[in-house]
């Protein structure tokens, strides 16, 4: 596979900031690989809400955008969902998985002396266990995200954080206990996202259409699409998820989200294991018993080694 | 429907604190209820978290647990879903409609001397438009429930929280902005929780199963079970909605949370609509295409009228 690439201006990735969340990681990962595999210079942008790093995307302000999208102990991550949706043009070009190891990062000399620990609630519900055996009177206090949790340590050392060894070795700071996570396969999935459509005129956007055009290229296992379902037909979701069934083809996931116009009113998105050909069959069948359906891309998924 | 009950000592009633949440809200409606129409004392008992409110009653601390399900906007409420599932022994009595608007909390004179908005992730989320339209360039900074947003705020004029009007009242603040979340049509859901089984020995228990058979004997309309599939069985979740579909059950809801074994494997919390005969055609055949099945209760659902 060889892809044509003009070298100049580095590709922008989109991601949750600041630097040391996880999503970074992820993001860091993906731009060494395409420095390494691509030949492709990259730079990280970071955005203060998972929306806002989409939208640098959906308004070409960014090439790419890595997002988490579920963890194996929380599950989804609702404002991706929220935001492809809403979003008409942007689509996925590869999913990475990334293994998830919290740390417990404070400058106070043993646990006794902690009396608050800062985290986003998805670490926090993360490490609920190991917080009760081994922190049982602290405040749990969360955090917009992992790494802001780590502002104000070095002054406080009653103070302590959960985030990932890497944050504590970019803030330089102490990591007083490892592997904090009460499951240990505790893994989050991302997905690189990239603008749908090319504007020709926009060399930068047509890079990143070409640079999809090449991972597409790479045997893509997975498709994932949304849909809505027409409103008091019953049986409306197991007409639909027939559709699969009769294929023989393998969801791998299934999740609701509300349309936000009333309670009981579902989107669903689904992740399907299959080929390219077959997606097309599944998806003109399943236009008969949806609403709306959005089809967000077919890709392959990588696991990131960060042993 | 007749009920005799000992009128010692008053129920008591688990809920996410502290005074002043959406879930003490529904609590307290409910308390009202019992008194009114049952003649039953009850008392308001706040816990930190979801997950030790239902906890509470699955070691009797407490007779009754009234804990968030979903937003119609920000969709399930996971914490009471991973929670319900872990713990073997409650059930499902009541579910509560709470029509949800949300105000803004401050000391300060005008919407500009604003920089900093407080609140629950959930809420902030739902008023993401409105604060992008008034308050464009403020700090949202997340809190562990709406009612703790509210702490500090007499002494801080440049700090604003968002929370229920209710919670205006009690902690005697002033309200800035009313009905400021993005849809109209916002409200959560709410289950009201017993023990599923009473101890003979146990009074307050046995009141509170007394009435649980009470209340069910309000025409149930809905029914919640969660089950987990056998593995790489393609096809397996429609085969166990196909069961619904033939039966003519509508379902309401369908919402999949990880098994936290591993990424990819799921439970499902399903709510249907349907008699309590069928419910037994249903469940008995689901038990074919299910690995665990799990019934939590059959319930009516009841609007809370708070204008």
């Amino acid at each position: 596979m060889t892809v044509i690439m003009e070298k100049s201006s580095p590709l922008a990735i989109a991601h949750l900031g600041p630097p040391g969340t996880y999503a970074e990681q992820a993001a860091f990962f993906y731009l060494n690989w395409l420095k390494k595999t691509q030949a492709v210079k990259a730079t990280l942008c970071a955005y203060p809400t998972i929306a806002q790093s989409l939208q640098a995307v959906a308004t070409q302000q960014a090439q790419l955008a890595v997002v988490p999208v579920e963890n194996s102990i929380e599950g989804s991550v609702t404002m991706t969902m929220d935001t492809l949706w809403q979003l008409e043009t942007l689509q996925i070009q590869l999913a990475l998985v990334l293994p998830i190891s919290h740390t417990l990062i404070s400058c106070a000399d043993n646990l006794e002396s902690i009396e608050t620990v800062y985290s986003h609630p998805q670490a926090l519900a993360q490490c609920q266990g190991w917080l009760r055996q081994f922190l049982p009177n602290v405040n749990l206090i969360p955090s917009n995200s992992t790494t802001e949790a780590l502002q104000g340590l070095k002054q406080e050392v009653k103070t302590a954080a959960i985030a990932s060894s890497r944050a504590a070795q970019l803030y330089n700071l102490p990591i007083l206990a490892t592997g904090i996570n009460d499951y240990p396969d505790n893994c989050t999935r991302f997905w690189v996202i990239s603008h749908s459509q090319g504007d020709a005129g926009d060399q930068i956007s047509s890079r990143a259409i070409a640079f999809g055009t090449a991972l597409r290229a790479i045997a893509p296992t997975h498709t994932s699409i949304a849909f809505s379902l027409p409103a008091n037909v019953p049986g409306a979701l197991a007409k639909a998820l027939q559709v699969f069934a009769h294929l023989g083809i393998n969801l791998s996931r299934i999740e609701s989200r509300p349309t936000k116009r009333s309670l009981g009113e579902y989107l669903f998105f689904i992740d399907i294991e299959t080929s390219a050909t077959q997606v097309q069959t599944a998806l003109s069948e399943l236009r008969d018993y949806t609403e709306i359906l959005k089809f967000f891309g077919s890709y392959s998924v990588t696991l990131i080694d960060n042993s």
